[in-house]
């Protein structure tokens, strides 16, 4: 049996190096490839099916909302990006240029869109005339592009796969509203579907999005007690409105600017779900996302009967709703065995002669290893069962690893020791001063993830500078 | 009412001049919008639905023979685009480079991938080793640039989506076997969802794709009588694979190279159901793929108790899976008649206060503006009858559309007259001589479409040259 642990000796465990634990799982699990093209990633069949789990799943939702989908094009000539200031100040320093097309110069560069701001204003600024022609609730799947120096696949990527929504609302309540909302929609899906709880909240000034007023972020806690802003959404009052010149005439004939908001989720998800919810076998896949739900591996499929046994029980479980699939390679079962668990299918069925005489087959969890033997006339209904069981028990340990590792100070050596010698989240309140938020940072490494929405009042002042507390921030080292 | 022809006459007719009623409807239809970027459009809201619907319905199939998603960079880096040297004559006049990322200029140019083959090797060359690890069945959706010079929203921009597949295979039977079953799926898609009947055939090599063995299209025929290319599928033989160096170990443990194709269409479908179908009030949509299929118009609308009936009578059909909306605005009925009729809904529902009072409903069917009276019992089984006889309907229009449009020469003469006096395909035989082929452009305009699959003898000769024939071609002016 020793070649049978082949392919799970060959990764790194996540006790003795928690980042080369990830790289080998998006590499073993073949999610990703490398590419000949400096920090971008291929994403590959498993990777892939992945997001398009999430993607018919968020676009649902998106849509029950109202949301409609558009496509804008890819480059942002260099003038619109200029339009709003601070926006062009976060983002030009990491976007690639055109500068040619075909064998000619282009008169003016067109950035690779980072984000599609600039774009949706001008278009508004184009279609929009009438109090009634409000609001625009707006979004597109599509790939931007960031010129990071260090980067890594899912977490951080020159270009990555994201949504991002753009509306535009006649006023201010009903922008936060939709903003707030988003949110909203984003924590769920977390959590009913990546089973990953998370912290919603306001980002500080400092951490909010190049341009927008305000900035509301979900954090989630990775096994290595690191925080990874896993999505955001922005308020922009009417900066962008006035920057673009997108007026509506309102009931009464009085010009008025729009105010707006953008919200996204990326790729980025799918490092969460692996930093979650994986292990030193692999990958774990919350039954909800996962491309294959079940695989069904024969066991003695020489003898007589077992392979069309199996083909029988995959199509019983194909047509009870459930992603099955039947694996009948040449392999070894102790290698099908590894091989499934490394790309965290959920449950494996293992079906021998033995099990075939006495009417039965052994479920196996890849979350627990728990093994229920159950008879073959009840596998669907059992097999449904265990899929709801392990989505639920997911989220149950992933919700207890958040709430074990959120810690509180309410003055600065304890906060300082915390972050030192523990792991996850330090909530303490804060003056709202952006000195103390720079000090924390320079003497911790932390930075402020959110202010979230849900406060207390841990202490009147701020552990930092000792001056009346504002709000309530988790702090913690990111992603 | 006559307000409410305003729309209508704000297109100019098909008759008028053609191009010009393209261009109305998809600005009018509220397809596209024009972008600050140069040959790049925006794709609004209905137009996108009609792209979502066709990526749901193609994708099904793709994936019933086997195909999976995967997701490449964007970026293509010089020296990789230069492996295959006709691909690269091909491709380098209309890209765009990419020649600076964030303030720093980079070593080697990136162009924006026009197509993916050069990618698609390189990850292949990484992942195959073995006969087992064949075939790879793999396709992406995303966007392509082509430094288009004259674009037209649809048919032709500098930035497009579209769908790429590019497979490798141990023999060249299998290769060639995928070639023409992706090119079939295209074929049968066209016709049962888009109801659009389409020419299968191959290219002449002077026609074909930059690096392929052959390239197989297919050839749908406009209302204008020119042609639009509207498919394609290409065997690549193994002249990737040497460039690249993919290959894999045989049974026999021998090396071998791999076998490959590429095939794909694009938002160009869009362009071709605007103009197989459309009319001089705009658009229209088949039931298969339109966003909404049936729009319910209250007649009378402040009349107590119509627009709950309206309400009401929308549910019922939503909840038959018919994608019905329901038009409440303060515009008048005539207004919201030209507006979806400008938007191609397939079928109305009038709904006023004498038809509730008998229990009635109108409904008039887009193409043929065909009324029909039916009892509110059965709204829901005849408005789903009319859907799929409009279907049907359409696509039997649009047949004998390209059957009257399909000319056939013998003779040089007739050939030319043809050409300068009727519109369509021109069937005549041919000697295989690109000579011969850049005459009749010369001459004439026309292009080859192809070598249809079903061949005729028409007679023995080359009408250009005389000699001997060896492939009856279709030729046509073509978008």
């Amino acid at each position: 049996m020793a070649k049978d642990k082949k392919l799970v000796e060959s990764i790194t465990s996540m006790s003795e190096d928690f980042a080369q634990w990830y790289t080998d799982v998006v590499k073993k699990a073949e999610l990703v490839e490398y590419s000949s093209v400096k920090g971008c990633m291929i994403i590959r069949p498993t990777g892939y099916a992945i997001w398009e789990n999430i993607q018919k799943e968020l676009d649902a939702r998106f849509k029950e909302t109202g949301v409609e989908n558009v496509y804008m094009p890819m480059f942002i000539p260099e003038s619109l990006l200029q339009k709003e200031k601070d926006h062009v100040e976060g983002f030009a320093p990491e976007v690639a240029w055109v500068t040619h097309g075909g064998n000619e110069k282009l008169q003016e560069r067109l950035c690779v869109r980072p984000t599609s701001e600039t774009l949706f204003c001008d278009f508004f600024s184009k279609i929009v005339q009438s109090h009634r022609d409000l609001p625009k609730v707006y979004n597109q799947w599509c790939s931007v592009v960031r010129w990071e120096k260090t980067t890594r696949p899912f977490l951080r990527s020159a270009e990555f796969l994201w949504q991002e929504g753009h509306t535009i609302h006649a006023t201010a309540q009903e922008a936060i509203d939709r903003t707030e909302q988003m949110l909203n929609v984003y924590a769920d899906f977390f959590e009913e579907v990546l089973a990953i709880p998370v912290v919603k909240g306001k980002k500080t000034d400092k951490e909010k999005f190049a341009g927008a007023e305000a900035t509301y972020t979900i954090e989630a806690l990775m096994h290595d007690g690191k925080a990874l802003q896993s999505g955001t959404s922005h308020y922009f009052g009417d900066g962008f409105a006035k920057a673009f010149d997108i007026q509506f005439s309102d009931s009464n004939n009085q010009l008025q600017y729009v105010h707006e908001t953008s919200w996204g989720v990326s790729t980025r998800m799918i490092g969460a779900i692996i930093m979650v919810h994986g292990d030193d076998s692999g990958l774990v896949l919350p039954p909800r996302i996962a491309p294959t739900q079940v695989v069904v591996i024969p066991i003695a499929q020489r003898k007589e009967g077992v392979l069309e046994k199996c083909a029988e029980v995959t199509d019983v479980l194909k047509k009870a709703g459930i992603r099955v699939k039947l694996d009948g390679s040449d392999k070894s079962p102790g290698w099908k065995f590894s091989e499934h668990e490394m790309r965290g299918v959920p449950l494996r069925v293992e079906l021998g002669p033995k099990d075939i005489e006495a009417n039965q087959a052994v479920i196996v969890r890849r979350d627990t290893r728990e093994k229920i033997v159950v008879s073959l006339d009840e596998l669907a209904v059992k097999v449904n069962e265990e899929l709801v069981k392990m989505q639920a028990d997911m989220l149950a340990r992933a919700k207890a690893h958040l709430a074990e590792n959120i810690h509180t100070a309410t003055d600065y050596e304890t906060f300082k020791d915390i972050v030192a010698n523990k792991t996850g989240f330090v909530r303490t309140m804060w003056c709202g001063d952006q000195e103390c938020e720079l000090k924390i940072k320079e003497d911790t490494g932390a930075t402020s993830r959110c202010m979230p929405f849900e406060q207390e009042q841990l202490s009147d002042v701020c552990p930092v500078c000792g001056k009346p507390a504002k709000a309530m921030v988790y702090w913690g080292k990111a992603y």
